[in-house]
């Protein structure tokens, strides 16, 4: 469906996140090896925090890897949190507010996989969105309407349960419409500092994810590898998919799980719906 | 806000209705005369009813002033019956998902106009569609929830009572937000056969509307021009402003009135909301 | 690089060539079976001869798996000469000005493969463009200005001697510039009428150029086969690969042979360059 | 035509030049004063010297004042040095390649203005070009053949004298092909350093062309203006028409002239041909 990115670290110019890696996002815009489908073509997002308390966000509809306005911006662009997301579109439009990374305040939300038979669902779903957050859904995918359930259950606030909950709603409301595994699902969000991401599916068998190993360990083991030089020590990725082949770099994210990320360390913990 | 032309007879080129009038639609994208807004480029569209029993649609998020797929298309493609709108967003995406006339099966939807304080009420007006309808909504403007009430309303049974219902609702709803005049509207929908234009507001100011006169008797009027010529007698047109200044051959539509287009004749009937 | 598609016969919807077929070219342009490249999304194009003198064209930068604009024509315009090209950027940008089929007059031209080392051999092969056509060059690629030199050397009166000599002369810029293998193509040129398409390279292993057989014939094997019932006996095609799996509806173009379809059936020449 | 501006001084987010001035250039895009067309909206650019040597091109299609991504580049990014451009094309396509500013190496260049008759003379400047530059013309517009003509006569050493000799040839040229006047413009081009603005015509009454006055002098006049205290002492803009109406902010810059910003301080000097 699609491929993500997340990371965190000392800033770093973007360019070396989605350019540099063998297998980097923008290559894997065409050629992913993992995804349910190798072409991820139907437009891209990045989000980061540079300097202001803001994150920007920049979304196209083009494949990214032909996007030169993207190639342009990650040479000049630097963060310390930087989203960054290439689309396969499941049947929605191709359009720049069905784009991921989605922001709200300083909050930014990204998602691969999808919500089962969305059209029947849909409606129900968006009835439960926080009133005062309903006009503020610009697009129409199920991922916008997923990060709106989560802001509706307290996202700012503890995003584990949050997201336990919206998913805890999305099975029951699908499941009311006979729908046996209404979500799958890898979702990444962040408030600028910390950084969330989910792997679950409600039939146990999720989309790939992966979080990278302590750089400083690597760069021992790999004393030549100029990548593991422009990354600082406290960098840390959470994927779809691997960047690159270097053994011992990558460790999947176990199913049902929440990566935590933080300082410059990460915490694995036990990911399950909340009940409705 | 918008400007757009419905235009109902036998079969012509696009490139008569959109290019070749002085006042053209393609002119009126970067020139309005009568519009809020001189300029109207935040996309376009075309629906048609060609040799096919459904109707082709073309939305582009590009101004039409400058769109070489519209040129082309309008060059090659013939129909009686042709909806054309140039959009000037008054918030919203300008996203091909955003852009006029809208389709549902055989029916076309325009609107130039605004629902007064959209966010507001959104959600209730979204929640008054019918359920099986609403996960066909695509886009995010007020145009399309206007169009997809009327259709909840049995605009495919009875138009004018569909829409005269839709409009209802929306002031009701609105007046309940204490918004005072709730709606702005010029609306024309079609089902390529007979086609309904409808001019109205809550404020009594309603945006510009014309409809033409019989080209026969303008034809012996002004022999000498081309563009009657390519018309036959036929030829009706409903239009936000008139495309020339020649004199006689526009009338405006009244306030409060639907202009009902069928076999070469127009009836202007009176229109009220019907109470929600 | 590229995969392109050529329609000669009696008038046909555009959607029968373009989406119907099991492989068809909208399929292609994100699994093509026998390409460089398995994608092919940087852009398409479409040229047609429906009613009017001169042909439309429509160009898009989107990759044509999800573009909305070319489903709503394909299934609105019917022609009788269609050709249909998408897109796989050797490197110029992905723009309109850059998509085939180019148009000159009633002329179409459209290629796959490339010109060696183009920015060697670029200016040298610009000046040879006859000066009348020098600023009617709009785009930025190798195949456009292969086009010109074409009509340069007379392609509106004698195709194949025109190909002849346009790639004599590429051959020749490119051997002197050290070029070992000047030129890769499969290119497809109409007037609306009769069709030419060659299939040659330097190397001579070229890019995979097939053509129809008769369709009359496939009916009588395959009476099941609800492609074929859509084409008629005149139908011609000639393409960059099979559009289906059917044995003997296609025979793969001998290397260096121009192919020309003319009412219903067609010839294979030889084809040389000529010297320069 | 266009409009443009190119700023030097402190770094400054791209926000306050292009969003927040009364007239600014994002407001120009639909409702420019002074320019010979009011809406300038064929698509736009900006150039920006940030942290890295090489600066950085953002170019769009979209008209800028609907464009979220140019809103969220200028809300994260600073530069002590930006041009940008909105362009009303006078014929040549809207693709991102004939978006100003144009980029070679360290070095800008955008202009309002025209080549007379430009097809007329398009093939004897292309020729004119260096060979070795002649393949990075990437667009079609007059404006990007005038830098490489100026890069070709030494802009990199002597921006005054190439372009001086750029002019005289395109003069020469032009006349020589019965054009009265054959070039319109307003230029400007830095190396990240100094900036360099031309105001001629052949005709001697050329598009309009403002400097700013001294910021500190300017604050002490209006101490309540926001604007003025986004500014340091040494912001320097060069504008196609001023960014607001503060009586004293901004100075016409004479015809035939050549503006020098550097280092807090500007020179004027005279500007005229050179013979070809």
């Amino acid at each position: 469906m699609c491929r993500w990115l997340a990371y965190s670290g000392s800033p770093v110019r973007l360019e070396e996140l989605l350019y540099k890696p063998a297998n980097s996002l923008v290559m894997q815009s065409k050629h992913a090896r993992m995804g349910v489908e190798t072409t991820n073509g139907d437009g891209f997002g990045v989000g980061w925090y540079g300097s202001e308390p803001y994150p920007g966000l920049f979304h196209s509809t083009e494949p990214a890897w032909h996007d030169r306005n993207l190639r342009e911006l990650s040479a000049q662009a630097s963060a310390g949190r930087v989203f960054a997301h290439i689309r396969a579109s499941t049947g929605s439009a191709v359009q720049q507010t069905n784009c991921h990374p989605f922001r709200h305040g300083r909050w930014l939300w990204m998602h691969n996989g999808l919500l089962k038979d969305f059209p029947a669902v849909k409606r129900d779903l968006a009835i439960a969105v926080e009133p005062s957050l309903f006009p503020q859904i610009e697009g129409a995918t199920d991922s916008e309407l997923f990060f709106f359930l989560a802001l509706t259950f307290g996202l700012e606030k503890d995003p584990p349960s949050a997201v336990a909950a919206a998913v805890g709603l999305i099975e029951d409301v699908g499941r009311r419409h006979g729908i046996e595994h209404p979500i799958q699902m890898t979702v990444a969000t962040t408030d600028g500092d910390t950084t969330w991401a989910f792997r679950y599916s409600s039939e146990g068998r999720s989309r790939s994810l992966f979080h990278s190993t302590d750089v400083s360990t690597l760069r021992t083991q790999y004393p030549d590898n100029p990548m593991l030089h422009a990354l600082a020590d406290d960098a840390r990725l959470v994927v779809s998919e691997p960047l690159g082949d270097l053994v011992g770099a990558w460790r999947e994210v176990p199913e049902s799980t929440c990566v935590v990320v933080h300082g410059g360390g990460e915490d694995l913990l036990p990911f399950s719906p909340a009940a409705a």
